[in-house]
């Protein structure tokens, strides 16, 4: 199969550190600078709550591992990387669903974006019903970490 | 901001005809075929009932329009494509959520996947709770149409 080329459609803006982002991303409000050109396809996006926003994770370099202990937590089991939401998969593509705080011109605020400063946006989704399951099963480590409070890095960042 | 090169990591296996997988989506199954370099990069993804699907929607062709009617109802409010789920995307990225039903190798079979037949796909992320959102806001059109029943068919193919 062939190459796909996509093109950045705009930029994250954020002026937390990238080592902080993890940690203070429940109430982290950052913004995505949108190209002036795609300014017309922001129209009624204000109507949403909630966006799901794919990245381009820029900084990701080097040969790709295919199993990893989730966390970097070598106590947790190895675990392949598309059953995994670190940074190492084979296309470092990020997603993050966000709740959108503001819309002003071609800048949106949104709140709980695990993105670094710089990082290039690929595609702005609105969030509705159908991706919102709430009878989902999950391994049991992550149960646990959850349970224990310790999941509050949980990103692509982590 | 300089282009981004993405390699597919699988195909969609779907029998259903194109112009036929929006109506009969919500219990449509299909499969992904990941290439068999990937085979270790799904170790564990049992273990999770949902997945988030990104896709390249290959055959979407020709200049994009940055404002349209949601699901081609001219009595819909004009919208911008970032704030619709259509196939005018300026990246035409497809993302679904989908129930995972089975694993086999390099084969996962799954329920909701609303992409054509040999459509390239481009990551799989395992559905955890940071993607589920209940509390959310929708423009009022969507809600009625949902009320109404109509609302079968949203996604990347409609």
């Amino acid at each position: 199969m062939a190459a796909i080329q996509l093109n950045p459609i705009g930029t994250v803006i954020c002026d937390v550190p990238d080592d902080e982002i993890g940690r203070r991303r429940r109430t982290l409000e950052s913004a995505i600078q949108l190209n002036d050109e795609y300014r017309d396809a922001l129209l009624g996006i204000e109507q949403y709550s909630h966006l799901i926003v794919l990245f381009w994770m820029h900084r990701v370099t080097g040969p790709v591992s295919l199993q990893v202990h989730p966390r970097g937590d070598s106590a947790l089991p190895l675990t392949g990387v598309l059953a995994s939401r670190g940074r190492g998969h084979p296309n470092p593509v990020g997603l993050a669903v966000v709740e959108l705080v503001g819309v002003d011109g071609c800048r949106l605020t949104v709140r709980r974006l695990d993105a670094y400063d710089g990082t290039p946006v690929i595609d702005i989704k609105p969030y509705d019903h159908y991706d919102a399951c709430t009878d989902i099963r999950v391994p049991s480590w992550l149960l646990e970490r959850q349970s224990a409070g310790n999941e509050s890095e949980r990103g692509n960042g982590a």
